[in-house]
């Protein structure tokens, strides 16, 4: 059927048997598979409005979304793997610019890609919330400007926020 | 009427008498006509919310909106028949990525446009929904930097998503 | 300065040293305190976005937003306290209406209401996501009839879902 | 040029040289005048954004959105004085549900309405909101009923929540 | 063309030559004309967000979008001669809910219409908004009775308000 | 395939090879056929965001989207029938409210359904705009009583309108 | 852990290997699961927006939003089994009337519910699209009436449509 | 009264006696006046929800919102000469990019502007949509550059299109 | 209490005895107030949804929300006077894109800012509505260029309009 | 549990036993912690929708809604001290502009950024709004240039604003 099937030994978890939840931090969890289409650059984006985490100091339990993007460059990120992935923090406790700066740090391990980005949009505590953003473009590469170019023009219109 | 009547032979789909739907991937169903405006650059964008394919490793049907958006060179791409080729992937089974980027193909073979882009917006499984994002811009002409340009500032300010 | 304050006694919670987050479902976490304006009937609504509980089956974590309405008899739910109970599903695995039941039925415990709603509008799975609504009215008081003249008329007019 | 300009001794605030600004929950600054308009019934609402008290144990400010909606008998409620009135509560303390009461409370003893209700929609605190409604029709008359069917019909269609 | 066509001696204002905008409050410019659809009862509303009067007291200007409905008997209101009527409004000094009071007034006149009513949402004054609605159902007949009940109906879901 | 299929020579135009378009009022257009469903009430609604006629005096163009309900009885209306009658009042002049009438004469007299309503909703000119509402029951029917509770309840929470 | 444990011998699809996708109308994937809450009537609401079937007639593909409520008795359908029955329609040629009453038809016979109701939003063909609401009350219940109100009160409000 | 007014000669449509609506393509009815505020480059942006025309090939009805900005050099289009020459469109058959490219042409021809652009986003027909963009820079002329960087960053942020 | 207390004697509006207004145009109302912040440079918008002038042909009333945006030198304009500013073109006849240049005029010759942009976007008559767009650099300063990049990049992203 | 433990000396606010609320405007409560993450340039923006303030000649309260943005160097601003130090405006009446200047200022003080911007969204008095936008990058590093970037792009898009 797909072009891709002879891919799909690297590819253990969509269709499996029995997925196993993790709730503790767990980078080992994440799977990459073969970029079919290394003709040319393009961009994937995650939207995963699901993310939580605990407050490192209260343990008490904050939420966001997150909206994952990057250009691959031969390794891509399978969606399951990275569902499971993110769920691990579930019981993790760790701050909001940590968590973000921490998923970037695995994702590009996992796939050296050309260029990253993770945006993370907590809901509010005692008034306030915060959005980490954090990006990458691999060094050397056209993408290391690009990688400046979007964090210097970063989020220039937000959103309307009214905590409701 | 139209100044574009002489064209009419090209135009096999629209307002024929009996269309046939293909639900396998079909590229053939695709037909251009002549591009009226050549005096200028202009955009022509497609909206279609009603992109379905299957996964290829469960077969559970994946949904998506479609924005494809391109500038003519001598060719344009005839709107029903697009909507048939894109009908045609309706029991065929791919990965998201693959899906956009075979669109494009399709659609650059069929035109050899200045640029092209196609961004798929699907929706989710397990809590994550993934839009890829593919463009290309004619080699050798201005339009190769637009398309890199654009690729660059993909996405800046991505919408909202809570999966309700 | 509040009129309330010869009441703190009741009031362990709010504004109290150390809160310590259960993870397991717990109904002892919930605290009461007296209702002062029972010269009249009126509504307290609680929104929460923030529940998470696990699929009993396969231990996916679930997310949905709560929408808690009920009017008070003698005795009041404390929000501080409410908030740790519907934490402590984080780790819980039940299914969708068998949570949003335990809820009331730990609610109606608690306070001996008049009035009491649940509604709870999870995220979908798979492409469909479900919503259910439980509510209670005091039997043998005219809330008992109001409790389904509220449920005959539920959600006539739903909310727009196109799951992103 | 009004016909209500008879009136305008009454109305010491509309206007006037110096508005005085109290912080401290004062009653007192509330104003009526005479209701022009007797020979029918009919509805009028105040929607303000713009309320916030202390929360009476943490002394955390609280901010909500108040809808005051009135049928008058002979008295109405002066707008600005109903500013001044909602303005002075900026450092009082209290809770959420005696703050809404009170309001209805001290309006109904300046107007002597027919019908009044009074609903609060706060902001969160820790990824709760609370939003209390509280009404009141004039006892003896058809009003009364209206009141408990306007409590027995309230918010069955309760507002999106995403705390963003 | 129209049926309505032999009715055209009544309609003064729609297509004439020269229309002559009155900015003082003159309900004189208002025109009717006959109801052909007499066999059934219809509703027929008007939105008009260009309604702006002057504060009595102050002259401050004040602006409003007034919601017009009304069931017609043996006349209607002609919308251009109602829309003139609005704009004489634009150098006179009245209170919101004497407005509102007065365009139901007049138009009961105009038309002895079985229903009608009328409610304007004014923009916000230091903070605080003002939405008058009044209503009327002509006495003796069952729109008596509809009038009460969409009075004691009125607005049980508020919009959302944040002056902004 | 489907059960209905012994009813297709009933549908002339679905499918068929040459739609031809009047743009005069033509109400000879409408097309009915069998509703399968009888065991049990239920409505149909279209919403045709596409209707425009001409103002009967000054022959400007208006633009309207209609929402029309039906509770069919033995006959129900083809879809695309309905399209090319509404379609048929391109070019025809008449008034906003004789349009929604005649609109639903013509439907009633085709159907004879248990219940209809035909609610317009016009762009504005200088600023005004008219939305006519029309509704019917058969009567000696519950459905007529039904139809003068849905018009004593027709739009109760107008939506926001402001010309942009 | 859950309580409903003892029950999971019923529930053959969630969590279990390998999912089967029929894509020809099949009601024998439905399942059903015993009602955990028989000691209160509650609702339960399936929001589906990936509903696709054929036109009988062209077997062009047809789209709709499904929303899908029901009071159950002693029976509740299991999601993931509803999931794959509405997947069942994708290649299955049908009028949207006739999809809307074979499902409620379908759940019924699995059910048995107190009450159910079955809404499809279509997207449009030429201008003009379709929204069957189909209801059920168990009949010599309660529910038979509030079916019969709920049918009545049917859509009152209904959503802008402006077909982008 | 306005500085304008010795210019009013020029302006034979507004306010005038008697308009006459053609509903053939017509050009002729456009009419510019003089800019007078040549002391500046800025921008001027028609927005119009009531365009249609009628598709080539099935005569069908076409409708679309346009959007026409551009920057004067020394004339102007006149507003309700515009609207007029866009309603000529109404009975006139053309493709979809066509009509654009003609309005471009036909506004440049009758203002020589220093920029121009025009996007049609029109109403899908078989689910798909059409929104053609032309703009236009003087040749010669910064704007000559401007016109390019427009078209190469046109329309990155795709508004969400779900066809209803 | 604040620090540019000492400059309270420049401010003659707000908070005095008794504001007058003019509803003929009167630049003379501006006032200015010393820029406190010169160590930087910053921008200040001023949102007003409350302009009305005249069309100078017909007399008939315009309505507008105006966007007046500006980085000061060493004046700003004090908001209220720039509220009377604009209620003074209330009976004021003239050209929308002639009130937009003269207020960006005045306010140029009042406070002699680096940069300046007005940007009005006028409600619809006749189904067409326009939106005229000013700015501004200090000639001979980097803002000069600033202000022409914004003019280029104006408006890219056209907000939808649909009349309602 | 997370790597910055070794760091909680430094968080005395997160997690302790008693806020302390200061209404007086007060820098003082501002904490620092050491960036985790300065491998890599990123963005933090914080999202505060509950800022208000007093008119220094009035002394009416303001209300505003602030979104201050910042790459961070070596320090980072403790989320929960940032609150308490925006709560302490909540007596001290100040300009808007004057107010938006002092928390950069500060918080340039507090953390030598990179970057920092502050925007304030204010509601509005008199019908008119006010939104200050400050920024700041670090003199001598490309920040500075990205810091006048950033101004030159402000708000190039605007949100639609109606006051209501
Ligand atoms: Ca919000
Ligand atoms: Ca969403
Ligand atoms: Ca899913
Ligand atoms: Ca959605
Ligand atoms: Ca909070
Ligand atoms: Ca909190
Ligand atoms: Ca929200
Ligand atoms: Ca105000
Ligand atoms: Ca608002
Ligand atoms: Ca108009
Ligand atoms: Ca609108
Ligand atoms: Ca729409
Ligand atoms: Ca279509
Ligand atoms: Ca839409
Ligand atoms: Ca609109
Ligand atoms: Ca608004």
């Amino acid at each position: 059927m797909s072009e891709r099937s002879g891919q799909n030994d690297e590819l253990t978890l969509l269709g499996n048997k029995k997925t196993v939840y993790s709730f503790d931090y767990d980078p080992s969890v994440l799977e990459s598979f073969q970029n079919m289409n290394t003709h040319r650059d393009y961009f994937v984006k995650f939207n995963f409005p699901e993310f939580t985490s605990l407050c490192p100091i209260t343990s008490q339990p904050d939420f966001a979304t997150l909206y994952i993007s990057y250009v691959p460059d031969q390794k891509m990120v399978e969606s399951k793997s990275l569902k499971l992935y993110l769920f691990s923090f579930r019981n993790h406790g760790d701050f909001h610019e940590d968590c973000m700066n921490k998923i970037a740090d695995d994702l590009i391990k996992l796939m050296d890609p050309k260029y990253l980005e993770v945006w993370g949009k907590f809901t509010p505590r005692g008034g306030i919330s915060i959005d980490p953003y954090v990006n990458y473009g691999k060094p050397g590469t056209k993408w290391e400007k690009v990688a400046f170019d979007r964090l210097a023009k970063h989020d220039l219109y937000p959103e309307k926020i009214d905590n409701r």
